[in-house]
């Protein structure tokens, strides 16, 4: 058992480079076959957290509340949850990571508007927070900066998968966000970091339990990361589909997953008594259009264009497309969200390495999923390209991932657990 | 399971600097909670033979051997068995390490002798073999350097305690010298690196398979050091002592297992049948001189004062004695190695870092071994010493070193086990 004072020792020291990075990737390996218990996670986090600056928004009248992803393909829940609370009275402080692996982050994703502005210094995040109840930035050097240096040596020492490391990660860049609550969607099966529903069920047990000791109510969702999470995927496709479901439109289980999201922040909030009371306020605001306008807003105040809202023709587009066919008919059993995912790093989404770049007008277009019933050569998905040779690379990923059937698969809840207390 | 490549490419990457040490650290970590199986540890041991130079004495016509011990308080057994060996037609290239721990190496005991030389040329090292059938020289950067840096790592991550890894780090430094055959010391008890007599079987094991897999002799005696070997601990005193081994004198428990070395390595050499034809082989040379004379020759082709051999009064010895009383009277039951070594580190015989200075005139000499009666105030040990303030120190370990109980204890032998085919 490793006390406070060792454990903060540790990081203090490598954060500030007394202590060397052989020390901490020995003691991140013992981490991965020993894992720390809870309360020697709680002062890693605490630590972690601690070892740069921490936020503080209490001048600012409202319940702090912010919701974070383990990450998905087509998961752009955070960009459409975002205006809908913000048009009640919650602050929603949201820090975002750039993507790396298959598919853009947040981050990512909102640079496609022209313009868009992501790194803000504190005092406009505050100013965004204070004025429009929400504000979007980039991950900063200045917090949390041992997780950062922590996680470049889990990555390339294979020490990543190690439930007690993923949970003091996540929480000790949320909990330097001065926020009172927070909303956790825990992603598994195959497009998710967590491949089994099992162990996404503990870590969100980890991160509920690590955000109650910190006092701060946090909730979370177990959520189906097996196919892609709506049908555009794709940096400046995802903005599009922000804004359909901001309109009132896009797809049932973007809009299902996006409001439960929005229900339980404004619950936490005190706004709403319950989730689906919470839905119902999600609901009212994209109907009036005040959601839709507090999107506009936002893209106003960090430099983007606004025009977007209106026409999709002001974001940037792929110059090609490309119909990718059902070879048979029968019933889509599968569309692995992984190897979308893959396909879509290959076409430029995402990024393999951290000095990739990302084109933000490919992506994909799914016309059908997991249940559909299709006819041989119905249109599945349309790839939308730049590049000739790397749509026809994709193509060997694409090909993998869907799966059709003569029988209609059973289909699971897209929402599998609400874990924490409301 | 790692392939003979991987772990080649890690072990040579690592030598040449392309490979960070928190990669490393993470492997050697990774190792202690998943130890690696033998096949592995066989590459690994030859990985780190081969990232530095390997000796090849194939022009010296006898068969090569050498003794390895894993470490203990009063070990001079090197000492005793290699002029005893060389006075027949095999060779002992003997390469040692300093001591870090408790009480110095073989190569500080050689260097309290005045003048006595431990940095020889290979030309060198070579010529004594051919001329002397033996040669003592300490660890060089050449030899194995992946063992030195990846030991230096194991110290500081708390990852020494590996069976692999222990037995790839000696083994490698071993097979490096060019050797047909070794005869191995694994020593268990409060005063060993093993504490309990399974893990150093466990330990001896390994070993034996090891060089059995490369092709050379290899046997291994598993030896009690609960209790300092023979009576005199300190460097020059360890220097007296085998002197008087060699003239036919000194403690049976020392001169039981030297003999018991030298007898084994004879018969791995081919000159005897039986490690008790062995034993008899090294009783006569003892007897008619011969070994003396080896070892006088030794430290006179090694630049030392030879006239150590006739006269202690050539070396170094400590300006005062305390004699240390026994309290009660009674059978002595336990004489704690681990406490004695402690204690003589305090004094000065040993090293706390690697910057110490060794001071080789200090030690203890025992009066009274496991088993004795001894009456109210006998002397148990005579403390040698230079510095007051040290000798005071030292009394808290040696107070608990000893114990006395009205029932005479039960011994148990010396050599526990011999492992591996003569």
């Amino acid at each position: 058992m490793l006390s406070k004072e060792e454990i903060s020792f540790l990081v203090k020291g490598f954060t500030h480079n007394d202590i060397p990075d052989y020390q901490m990737s020995a003691f991140l390996m013992a981490c991965c076959f020993k894992p720390l218990n809870f309360q020697e996670t709680l002062h890693l986090t605490h630590a972690m957290l601690h070892s740069g600056k921490t936020f503080d928004f209490s001048d600012i009248p409202f319940k702090k509340i912010d919701k974070h992803s383990t990450g998905g393909v087509g998961d752009k829940t955070s960009l459409i949850l975002a205006p809908i609370v913000a048009c009640y009275d919650v602050a929603v402080p949201m820090i975002s990571g750039r993507g790396l692996g298959h598919t853009g982050g947040t981050v990512d994703k909102l640079e496609s508007i022209p313009g868009f502005k992501m790194n803000l210094s504190f005092e406009e995040f505050q100013h965004h927070l204070k004025t429009l109840h929400f504000a979007m930035m980039g991950q900063t050097k200045d917090i949390a900066p041992a997780d950062a240096r922590m996680y470049a040596l889990r990555d390339v020492t294979a020490t990543v998968e190690c439930i007690p490391l993923i949970a003091a990660s996540i929480m000790s860049k949320k909990l330097a966000e001065g926020i009172d609550s927070l909303v956790l969607d825990v992603k598994f099966g195959c497009g998710a970091f967590m491949q089994k529903l099992k162990d996404a069920i503990e870590l969100a047990k980890w991160l509920v339990k690590i955000g109650k000791s910190c006092g701060k109510k946090t909730i979370a969702l177990v959520t189906d990361m097996n196919q892609p999470l709506g049908n555009k995927i794709g940096n400046s496709l995802e903005i599009e589909e922000t804004i359909e479901v901001l309109k009132g439109q896009g797809p049932k289980d973007l809009i299902d997953l996006s409001l439960t999201l929005s229900g339980a922040m404004l619950t936490l909030g005190g706004i709403s008594r319950s989730v689906k009371e919470g839905i119902a306020l999600s609901q009212k605001v994209i109907r009036t259009g005040q959601a839709l306008q507090k999107f506009k807003e936002l893209i106003k105040q960090q430099g983007g264009d606004e025009r977007v809202i209106e026409s999709f023709s002001y974001l940037p587009s792929a110059k090609y497309t490309f119909e990718f066919l059902a070879p048979k008919a029968g019933f889509l059993t599968k569309i692995n969200a992984w190897h979308i995912g893959k396909a879509a790093s290959i076409l430029g989404c995402g990024r393999e390495t951290v000095t990739d770049v990302i084109d933000p007008s490919v992506g994909f277009i799914l016309h059908k999923k997991v249940g559909a019933k299709v006819q041989k050569n119905d249109t599945l998905l349309t790839v939308c390209y730049n590049d000739e040779k790397k749509c026809a690379a994709s193509m060997a990923e694409l090909t993998q991932a869907f799966e059709i059937a003569p029988k209609k698969p059973h289909l699971t809840p897209l929402i599998q657990k609400i874990l924490g207390k409301l």
